[in-house]
C-alpha cells in the first residue's frame, strides 16, 4: 500500500513527540494501519536544536510553506492556517479551535478535508472519538471534567499538604507543571477552551467560547479545603456543561464534589472526564491530560484515522483486531507457573509452638521471602489464622511450597492465596 | 443519502435495547451519521412477547434466514453464524469470539466485511475502539480490568457489609445482577472470555482463550478482605494481561490492589479497564459493563461506524463535531445568573452577637435556604470564619445576597463562594 506522507509544522514539545512516535513505533503502526506513515517534513524555523531524533536528510526544513505546497504531503500536523490548502489537518491547538473553530470547521468541510483534534482536549484520553463515535447513539446530557493538570496539581498539593495557593503554584512551576506566567491555567482559561470544544461536540452546537463562565483557583485557601472535607467534599477545578434541551450550561469554576465521585480521586496532574448519556448512564475516561508523549499519542491516532480513511474505502478501514490480518501473530501465553508477583497467604494453623517456624522454613526452601507476618492472638486449643505477605515470588514455587505446607498436620484445610498487584506492575 | 438497513437477530435483552435506541434516538443518530439507520427486521422465534416497542408492520419476523437473505440488509446485528453471508456483522457475543474468534475473523476478512464487537467487552465503555484506534501509536504493555459486574458487586458487598460470599451472591441474584446459575460469572469465565479478546487486541495476537488462567471469587472470605484492608489493599476480581515482547500473561483471579489505584474505587456492578502504553502511560475507562441500554449503546456505535464506512469514502467519514455539518446548531449558553446549584460560603465575620442573624436574614430575603451553618469558636476581638452550605439556590440571588452581606460592617473582605456538584446533577 502507498505510504501516507506527513508534514509536522512546528517542532516544539508536541511536534517532537509526534515525530518520535512516528519514527520509534513505525513498525507497530504499519502493522495496525496497513501502510507506512512516512514523516516527510518537520518544518521549524529552528532547525539547529537537537531534539534527540536522528531525522533523515531533507526531513527537517525551515520552511513550512514548502511542506504544505508539496503535493505528495497528505496530512499536515499542528497548524490550521492556510485556508486555501486542500490537505487533511491534525491539530492540538485548543485555544485556536475554541476561538476560531467555527470558521475553521466550515473551511475544512467546504474543502472536503478531515480536521482532527483529539489532542486538543484531555491529552491522551480519547474523549473526542468517544463522543463522536462511541456515544453516537446517546443523547448526551452532561460532561464534567478535570481538564487542567496544573490546577489539579495545585489543588491536590493544597489538599494533601495544607500549603497556600502561592506555595503550591511555586512548586508546580519548579516541577515544570506550570508556566512562568500561569494565568492561562490557574485562571481557568485553558479548561474553558477545552470545555467550549466539548460542549460543541456533545450537543451538536457551534463552538461558543465567549459565553463560557470562567473562574480560576487562585482564591482557594487550605481552610476552604478543610471545611469541604468536613462536609465530605473535595475541591476540584471542574469544567461543566449540561443541556436540558433548551440552553446549555457551560462553566469552569472550583467545585466541591463528594468523596465517592470518581472525579474526586483524580489527583496530581491527571485529568478525567465524565460523560452522561441516556443509554450509557455515566462513563469516565482518566489519564494524562498533557505531556509530550501522551499528547503525541492522541495526534498520532488522528493521523492513523486519516491514513486509514485514505488507504481504504469503507469496510475493513479498521482491521478487526486493530492489526492488519496478516500481522496478527500467535504469541504464547505464559504458563501460570512462570508468573512472578507478590502473594497474600492465609493459613488455618493449630496454635502450637513451632508452627510458624515450620511454615516459614518451607517457604524459605522455595526462596519465598516474607514482607509481613501476622498471627492472630493465641487461642487455647483450636486454630488461628496466620497471614503472610510475600515479596516477589514465582507461582510455581508458591504452589509447591503451599502443597507442602498443606500437608503439615498443624495446618488445617486449604491455604488461602490472593495475588497482589501493586501500582507499578508486579 | 440512502438509508442503511439493519437486521437484528434475536430480540432478548441486548436486541431489545438496540432496537429501542435505533428507534428512540433515530433523529440524533441521523444528525450524526448523515443517513437514516433503518431497522428493517427484528428476527426472533418469539414474536408475541411485548417488548415495549411499537415495531412497524413487517419488522418483527420469526425467521432469521429471511432477514439475512434480503439483499437490502446492510448490517446484521448479533449473530456470527452463516459463513457464506457477505454482510457486515455486529456482535456482543464474547463467549463465541473468545472460543471461535480466529475462524470468525478469518471468514470476515476473506469476505471483506466488517466484524464489530464493541459490546463484547466492557459494555458501554469504548475499550475496543480505544485500543484499535486511539492507542494506535502505542506499544501496549498491559491491560488490567474489572470486567465482571456480578463479581464486583459481590466483592463490594462482602467488603462493605462483611457478609459471606453465599449471602452476597444471594443478594446479587435477588437484584438480578447474577444468574440462577452463577458459575459463568463467579468462577471467572466471563471475565476470561473478555480478557482473551482484549489480549488479542492489545498485542496483535490470535485469540487464545484456552491458555487464560482462571480463578473465581467463591473462596474469598470477609476475613481476607479485612486483612487486605489492614495492608492497604482491596480485593477485586481482575483480568490481567501483560506482554514483555516474548510471552503474554493472561490471567483472571482475585487480586489485591492498593487503595490509591483507581481500580480499587470501582464498586458495585461497575466495570473499569486500565491500559498501559508506552506513549500514554496509563489510561482508564470506567462505566457500566453490562445492562440493556449500555450494551445497546456499544452495539449502536458499531452500527454507526459501519454505516459511516458505507455512506462515505475516506475523508469526512466522521464529521468534525460528530454531527453532520448542517445539523450543528447555535444553542444558547445559559447566563451564569440562571444556574441553580448548591453553594458553600465562607465569611470573615466579626465575632459579635447578631452577626449570624444579619447574614441569615439577607440570605432568607433572597430565598436562599441553608443546609448547614458552622461558626468557629469565639475569639475575643477579631474575626471568625462563618461557613454555610446552601440548598439549591440561583446564582443571581446568591450574587445579590453576597453583595449585601459584603456591605455589612461586621463582615470583612470578600466572601468565599464555591459551587457544589452532588452526584446526581446539582
Amino acid at each position: 500500500m502507498k505510504p501516507i506522507n506527513i508534514a509536522i509544522l512546528g517542532c516544539g514539545t508536541v511536534g517532537t513527540g509526534v515525530a518520535r512516535l512516528l519514527l520509534e513505533n513505525a513498525d507497530i503502526m504499519r502493522d495496525r494501519v496497513g501502510c507506512d506513515l512516512n514523516l516527510k517534513y518537520v518544518a521549524d524555523i529552528d532547525t539547529e536544536t537537537d531534539r534527540g531524533i536522528a531525522f533523515a536528510p531533507g526531513v527537517m526544513i525551515p520552511d513550512a510553506a514548502r511542506a504544505i505546497a508539496d503535493p505528495e504531503v497528505d496530512i499536515v500536523v499542528e497548524t490550521i492556517g492556510g485556508e486555501g490548502i486542500a490537505k487533511h489537518v491534525v491539530t492540538a491547538n485548543k485555544a485556536l479551535l475554541a476561538k476560531h473553530g467555527n470558521a475553521i470547521i466550515s473551511a475544512a468541510t467546504e474543502k472536503g478535508v478531515d480536521l482532527a483534534y483529539e489532542a486538543s482536549v484531555g491529552g491522551c484520553m480519547p474523549i473526542i472519538k468517544t463522543v463522536r463515535e462511541s456515544l453516537v447513539g446517546n443523547r448526551i446530557s452532561a460532561m464534567t471534567g478535570i481538564l487542567n493538570g496544573t490546577c489539579n496539581y495545585i489543588l491536590s498539593k493544597i489538599t494533601d499538604e495544607g500549603v497556600v495557593f502561592e506555595k503550591a503554584l511555586a512548586e508546580a512551576q519548579a516541577k515544570g507543571y506550570a508556566e512562568a506566567d500561569p494565568t492561562l491555567d490557574v485562571e481557568g482559561l485553558d479548561a474553558a477552551h477545552k470545555l467550549a470544544i466539548l460542549a460543541a461536540l456533545a450537543f451538536g452546537m457551534q463552538i461558543n467560547f465567549d459565553d463560557v463562565y470562567i473562574e480560576g483557583i487562585s482564591r482557594i485557601t487550605p481552610m476552604d479545603i478543610e471545611f469541604a472535607a468536613q462536609f465530605g467534599y473535595r475541591i476540584k477545578l471542574l469544567a461543566i456543561t449540561k443541556f436540558d434541551g433548551q440552553a446549555v450550561e457551560a462553566r469552569v469554576h472550583p467545585t466541591m464534589i463528594p468523596f465517592d465521585n470518581m472525579l474526586s480521586n483524580v489527583n496530581g496532574t491527571l485529568n478525567a472526564i465524565s460523560v452522561s448519556g441516556d443509554a450509557v448512564g455515566d462513563i469516565l475516561l482518566y489519564g494524562h491530560g498533557a505531556g509530550m508523549m501522551p499528547t503525541a499519542s492522541a495526534v498520532v491516532s488522528d493521523i492513523a484515522d486519516i491514513a486509514r480513511n485514505l488507504s481504504s474505502s469503507g469496510a475493513g478501514r479498521v482491521p478487526v483486531l486493530g492489526f492488519q490480518a496478516d500481522k496478527v501473530r500467535a504469541i504464547p501465553v505464559m504458563p501460570m507457573d512462570d508468573i512472578v508477583t507478590n502473594y497474600y497467604f492465609r493459613f488455618d494453623a493449630l496454635d502450637r509452638p513451632g508452627v510458624l517456624a515450620a511454615i516459614a522454613g518451607i517457604l524459605g526452601k522455595y526462596s519465598i521471602s516474607l514482607k509481613y507476618v501476622h498471627q492472630k492472638g493465641r487461642k487455647t486449643n483450636g486454630s488461628v489464622p496466620v497471614v503472610m505477605l510475600t515479596h516477589h515470588a514465582r507461582e510455581k514455587d508458591v504452589r509447591q511450597a503451599l502443597s507442602e505446607i498443606s500437608a503439615l498436620d498443624v495446618v488445617a484445610g486449604e491455604p488461602m492465596v490472593v495475588r497482589i498487584e501493586d501500582q507499578n506492575g508486579h
